[in-house]
């Protein structure tokens, strides 16, 4: 009985796979190694991994990935060009790659942060990997959508995900912010431009209730960090009635919630211009400019200078960019992780907190802690860990692909 | 001139050993090891690390902690009937240890729970080692408070303790729960009874704006675990229209917050009748009897039976009790951590939530993570982590004493 199904079943398999292989032309065979990282629910195919392909494909279009026994593992996209030659897109051999396709998963994405956010006026709609759609990124700011497709595979459908975008979330605009590097890792041009609607693309949102600029077209990445919605919430018994230092304050987010918490006062800075410039705008949209000040300054030179001088604060922020984007250069950042929090920790307060975080991928949550630690003993501080915390809900984390782990933040007090 | 300021500096350091040794006692004095984990802040000595005690001492009483080259590292309790031996109480050689240093410390711990806790009804007043002062718990409930001295050395002071809560807090009773084992390593009694006031020991308190019973005299530990509180906040999204299992449900803290946070159905399994029914009693104090019924089972089994039965929930709640108290069960207690998860992840819907936690100390959170990566592959679940938690900020994590972490608490979605 259980043979006879087992057979029944192999024959529909195969079945299907005939069916399949005829729309999706090639099939990419995987050499016979340890593929349980794949099979466990990691999406990407590296070219290591692959033995051979059968059948024609085009570059960014749908292959089956089948193990050395030419069992299917999934269908995903592929691109010669990168080293992640395919991103599986479904495990479902009966799932069709078409509109259908894209318009479950950004339904069942937008669905998601309507279940687990607070608020919707800002927040990341689409989080790539972690939703199920490789290299995709919406980000949304009040009407305002920002889209980013950072592989030739995704980058193919982005007329279908476009008009999705609009049946589902009714913006009044979508705006393409592919002026990436990455994409030119996938043989795809940088570019930036309208999508859908004509617009100002200076647009105001709102994140936890606090009004901010969103520069659409020449901001960073999509023109704004959403990934640091709730760590800036959570900020706000540490604030209160606080001298306030926000170090890399980029375009103010830290500095407008420490404000609108009710802090004392708070010492802005920034190394860019433009950031000071737009943290400014941020501070005067909320009427909060006569709290605080802005220092255009290096931020490593300016806490040093403070340790020297002696100078306290209650609390200190450290929201610093990436300190190394690759696995060789791990152990400098760390030395500037440490160099940072180290002079933090000394120019606090006793009883103050603070407020540090890491966005770089390859520092994991433990090297980060460990740093912390190290420079805790080095600053001769007793120091308390308050809040563990990582990216908002909407940068969801997938188990099976730990690169989707990236942000680590750590509320302090030391006493 | 620095020579000079060393010698005077040395000089008044010896003068001021002398006039401490002459209250304390007994100089601990270290042995020639690495002591760098002491240095760092870590408040115990442990036997092994002990050199030779110089000078009379009596159980329980203060002494100093010297290096082998006899410098002052700190002043704490001492207790040789305990593997750790000393629990350091300052670092200061200045800091007497009398009823101003217990006035000063417990004022501090509770400055910061009004600082950093949203609601102060009931929370932890005071969290042992993370607020200096090792083994000394205080809980609150409403207007009583709870107190364990789980060491020789803080039980002597349990009458001063008791007069400065009063004199801070100003309680309408206090409760000693000192009917626990590890009282027995030092020596102590196992006791319980009033400190202060004579009070019914069936409270009602608040957490999270819903009520409580708690069994101050018979309940578990302080008679209700407040270590929780926040993560039991942190459902709300996860339960709304739901149907839940609570597995372990104890008293009913997790199932009662579901139901609160609008939960269709709750089933509240636990293998203590006596769990299960204080768990009816809180969830009738709310109300919420009639969207709830309760099973008193072996979780493992249930969770077995459900998943050959094929039963589905949209969110399961595993609080289990500590799997392993010490180093050599972890193994066991991993697959103990991983059945019930496996089991709970193949009975959720797709789309449901797991919430999942671990209070075993000796579990650290990333073999926690793994355990669950585990149970997901053998699932052959696709998991996203939606929150990494760990316990309420009541419970603050010293950094230098990685013992002072040890709930875990992941919410989950199952794809």
């Amino acid at each position: 009985m259980s043979i006879q199904l087992n057979i029944l079943a192999n024959y529909d398999i195969k079945k299907l796979l005939e069916v399949v292989r005829r729309e999706v032309m090639a099939d990419v065979i995987l050499r016979n190694t340890n593929i349980k990282r794949i099979l466990n629910g990691h999406p990407w195919i590296y070219k290591t991994e692959i033995d051979r392909i059968e059948g024609d494909y085009t570059p960014g279009g749908i292959v089956n990935v089948l193990n050395h026994k030419k069992e299917f593992i999934g269908k995903g996209y592929i691109n010669l060009k990168s080293m992640i030659t395919v991103r599986l897109l479904t495990r479902d051999i009966h799932e069709e790659i078409d509109e259908e396709f894209f318009r479950k998963r950004i339904k069942r994405a937008w669905e998601y942060r309507k279940k687990v956010m607070d608020n919707l006026n800002s927040c990341r709609v689409v989080f790539a990997e972690a939703d199920f759609l490789p290299a995709l990124i919406v980000d949304k700011f009040g009407d305002y959508l920002v889209l980013q497709t950072l592989s030739l595979g995704i980058d193919r459908y982005k007329e279908t995900i476009v008009k999705l975008l609009v049946e589902i979330l009714n913006p009044k605009g979508i705006y393409e912010r592919n002026d990436v590097n990455v994409r030119e890792l996938e043989g795809l041009p940088q570019q930036k431009g309208y999508l859908y609607g004509k617009f100002d693309t200076m647009q105001q949102f709102e994140e936890n209730g606090i009004k901010f600029w969103v520069d659409i077209e020449n901001g960073q990445k999509t023109g704004y960090f959403l990934d640091q919605k709730e760590n800036r919430r959570a900020i706000q018994n540490y604030v209160k009635d606080a001298e306030v230092l926000d170090c890399f304050s980029h375009t103010g987010s830290f500095t407008v919630h420490a404000l609108h918490y009710g802090a004392k006062r708070v010492e802005t800075v920034d190394i860019s211009e433009e950031a000071i410039e737009m943290a400014k705008k941020n501070v005067e949209l909320n009427g909060y400019q006569e709290r605080c000040n802005f220092v255009c300054d290096n931020a490593f030179d300016l806490l040093r200078k403070y340790d020297k001088e002696n100078r306290k604060f209650d609390t200190v922020i450290l929201d610093p960019p990436a300190f190394t984007k690759s696995k060789e250069t791990v152990k400098d950042a760390l030395r500037g992780y440490k160099e940072i929090n180290l002079r933090a920790l000394k120019i606090l307060r006793e009883g103050g907190f603070l407020i540090t975080c890491s966005c770089s991928q390859h520092i994991k949550p433990d090297m980060f802690l460990d740093v912390i630690k190290e420079a805790a003993n080095d600053a001769k501080r007793n120091v308390r860990l308050v809040e563990q915390r990582t990216q908002s809900k909407d940068h969801p984390i997938l188990l099976a692909s730990e690169e989707t782990q990236y942000l680590k933040c750590l509320i302090l007090q030391v006493l």
